[in-house]
């Protein structure tokens, strides 16, 4: 697995050119020899950008340019995660934050192809129906389990505030991600009206379908997208969002941390099997170099879950903005600005560094 | 003046009686024998509110039971405060949260007759044009000055949420308040449509503008609503939001507390000279009986200001909530559960109990 790094990027810096801030992408291996999947901003006041696909032997495709498709994102994240046993069905999603019409930052999935996107909410319920938002995504990581159709996907989040500062990582089921792609879109009859669910005829193969054995119809294969219907291609053009949002597994998160003095940057997972059943093992880093590991405990079928921080390591002398981490055989590999680090960890147990 | 006090009353007390908590009046002494203008919800399950004008020798008036008119409202304060010389044109204002339509709480100010209302927004502005916003409404002060129709208006909010905790105070100018009633009506043309302004024909005379000298055109005198046109009565009742909301003056609180031990609840405002010029010196209540001396510098143009907490009281020896407070003649009253106390308060100077 390629880890994904981009050298000398400190996420922090606010000089660091957009488009590098901005960068995401996966390597597809695979019968057609290899694809480059990236997301970014193609020009340096982050006006446009794009998600691509490149290399391989199909010809190379590419977002359109429009806010509708794309608002000033920041990307995140992209993985690969199959739908069935068919390969021609699998579906690359991409992971990042953008504006939307209503003035704010919101958190989206995007499905390639056809492009069609999706909100990932992440809130804690409040008083009179009002939740305390956190939209801003700061990191994904995919916990892949037996079933590589179901990964486990954790996200952390920021709050968007002057005035408050606080993290929370949510957890999505990749079922019900699959479910809210394939339920209605979002529709607006003109700028006067409110968004609401698309209730008319959706063209087929449907956006967000891959050209593949299952929309082969009798007389009629479609092979790629350039062979689907103009209706279908309009269709998604204004119809790229859709209209319900993901929310989290037990519908609020794992894991909270307010007036923390650093920011949480990255998260990776690992699940130990303890004496009494498995643990999902958060290792969260920091912009001022500390690793906090993590579990969330949940009580039988209870809806909150306790969170015991087992341990903050500070791993660099000086406080340095952690760029990126990944477990490797049981060993958390770091990098830094100008640095690389390994630290063994063993599940629930003690660390070295 | 009188003092507002609702003996026995505990604001933080949840098993106090909905009515109880949410009843605000004012009495207005006047030509016609003394009127009671009362904000109240009317049942115990706080579903049947009401603004209604009592006593006097006009007939008793309510608002109707209609959830776009006032909706869960909780009342805060309500003052009158004269628009011109003409005493048949002072306004009645009430101050209030509400739910709304969005599933939210906000903030109003309701104008009466011919009720209509304007939000109050009190937010500390974000990245992205994400704004940090205090809804919950929960004291107000009106600073009286030498022009009887322009007293400042003082409010703490706090935010709604589980996660955070804060307080904001805004102060609103009353010519804003004014020009946002003058202002445009909050229009929707269904239920699938968008908030908007009315830009059609308002009937006249228009809503919230009191039947006196003004209104009286040749022929034809409103000596009161009851002689308004049915065009009148009906577009009030369709349309009482105004669709502009009130800012405070620069466009962002005076003092903000974030992660306090206590909640800030009461608000009191003396202005004072000292030798460089006034100032506006805060008392501020709170549920654990302290009160803070706090004044706001502003350095000549400058949108943002410096605040000082001159002193921080621990009034009463148990930490009791205050109920009310009042400058009386350079002397602050504070009122509890079950006690009243009194302290000089000499401006910028010393206090004693």
């Amino acid at each position: 697995m390629a880890v994904v790094v981009n050298p000398g990027l400190d996420r922090s810096d606010p000089l660091a050119p957009a488009w590098e801030q901005r960068r995401v992408y996966l390597k597809r291996k695979g019968a057609r020899g290899g694809e480059l999947y990236t997301g970014l901003t193609a020009d340096f006041l982050g006006r446009d950008s794009v998600i691509l696909r490149s290399l391989g032997h199909r010809s190379p495709m590419r977002t359109e340019t429009d806010q509708k498709i794309l608002d000033e994102p920041r990307f995140v994240a992209a993985h690969l995660i199959p739908d069935s046993a068919d390969k021609d069905d699998d579906k690359v999603y991409f992971f990042f934050t953008e504006r939307n019409d209503v003035g704010g930052k919101r958190v989206l999935v995007n499905k390639w192809s056809t492009f069609i996107k999706a909100r990932l909410v992440c809130s804690v319920p409040g008083p009179h129906g009002i939740d305390t938002h956190f939209d801003q995504l700061e990191d994904v990581f995919l916990l892949r389990t037996k079933d590589e159709k179901n990964p486990e996907v954790y996200a952390i989040f920021s709050t968007i505030s002057n005035v408050f500062q606080g993290y929370a990582v949510c957890v999505y089921n990749m079922a019900h991600i699959r479910e809210v792609f394939n339920g209605p879109f979002a529709h607006k009859e003109g700028p006067d009206y409110q968004w609401g669910p698309y209730e008319g005829r959706v063209p087929y193969p449907r956006p967000g379908v891959c050209p593949s054995k299952i929309t082969a119809q009798p007389g009629r294969m479609f092979g790629s997208t350039l062979e689907f219907p103009d209706a279908v291609l309009q269709f998604a053009r204004s119809h790229p969002l859709m209209w319900r949002v993901v929310y989290p597994t037990h519908r609020q998160p794992l894991l909270l941390r307010t007036s923390t003095p650093y920011r949480l940057t990255h998260i990776t997972v690992d699940r130990t099997l303890a004496e009494d059943g498995p643990y999902d093992v958060m290792f969260i880093g920091t912009d001022a170099g500390t690793v906090l590991k993590v579990i969330a405990l949940r009580n039988g079928n209870s809806v909150t879950s306790e969170e015991i921080t087992l341990e903050e390591l500070q791993v660099f002398k000086m406080p340095t903005p952690i760029t990126s981490m990944e477990i490797s055989v049981k060993r958390l590999v770091l990098s830094l600005t100008c640095d690389i680090r390994q630290m063994c960890e063993s599940g629930l147990g003690s660390h070295e560094t």
